[in-house]
């Protein structure tokens, strides 16, 4: 069992959070949904569901999980403005935890400043500014790099889901 | 009179299309909505409000406007993966004409690879990928360089629509 937080907020890609989150929950992993207030309700974007926060990302450490993931649409771009989220994820990628991030997932370790020689992948719209950020941008399903793992976007699901399980189990 | 393009899809932050858009027109200026299909109606983010796209940004060239206008919210994230509309930004920000953006619009000239150099300023979520992509990041409500006039946020409006105008008279 694996305590993974999940890092979202409002304008989240719906189905981006939810088969992972069901595919973390059916083997056997704890999910704890970290945003920018305790307790607040969040929507995503394409389907409008909703997620509570569990905790602020301001209240908590790094130590208090084994791994993070970052689901995408719009609420990267939202996290991204607030130092507290940008220093969890900061901290997170050079734990060596394992990262786990898709679509728009990118733009938040940008601000963190952690892609420099690393190779990622992201929604296609994010390309140049990962290449700007100092990383290799890699068009596949799923881009592993130590203890990062990314994909593109919904299509590639199916593959980011089974990747993650499997690092999660080692 | 001007004969302004705008470049706009989905997710266009609502106020920054209308107020300026208001005030081009007030002022004896021409819009022409440009987008990714001719005849399409955009909806805005966060009012909804509809746009009908008057042409196809792979039908037209800078040579048919005097002036390029990005408006911000998700819009310019949508774009950008358009090859052509980069292309249309890259050609506009290249020939000197008055390109004006608010917001996330810098992004289009990330992705058009039209920054190094360049003063520009836009949404503090785009802060490192605008330094990443080798431009001074100026948190000015408005910031002119050259051709290039940006402002960060719907706050900025009031400046940003007094110092297009003036621009657009030169």
């Amino acid at each position: 069992m694996k305590r993974i937080a999940v890092l979202v907020t409002d304008m989240f890609e719906d189905v981006e959070y939810a088969e992972p989150v069901r595919a973390f929950l059916d083997n056997g992993h704890k999910v704890i949904c970290v945003g920018l207030e305790e307790g607040a309700l969040v929507t995503g974007k394409s389907l409008h569901s909703t997620i509570t926060i569990d905790r602020a990302v301001r209240d908590v450490t790094i130590d208090e999980f084994d791994a993070l993931f970052i689901p995408g649409g719009y609420s990267p771009d939202a996290l991204r403005v607030d130092p507290d989220a940008v220093l969890f994820v900061k901290n997170f990628v050079e734990s060596k935890k394992p990262v786990l991030g898709i679509c728009h997932a990118a733009q938040l370790l940008i601000s963190a400043r952690v892609l420099e020689g690393r190779k990622i992948t992201g929604y296609i719209s994010l390309v140049q500014d990962i290449k700007n950020a100092g990383a290799e941008y890699v068009d596949s399903e799923v881009v592993r790099d130590n203890n990062l793992l990314f994909s593109r976007n919904p299509k590639d699901l199916p593959a980011f889901i089974r990747a993650s399980l499997e690092l999660l189990d080692t």
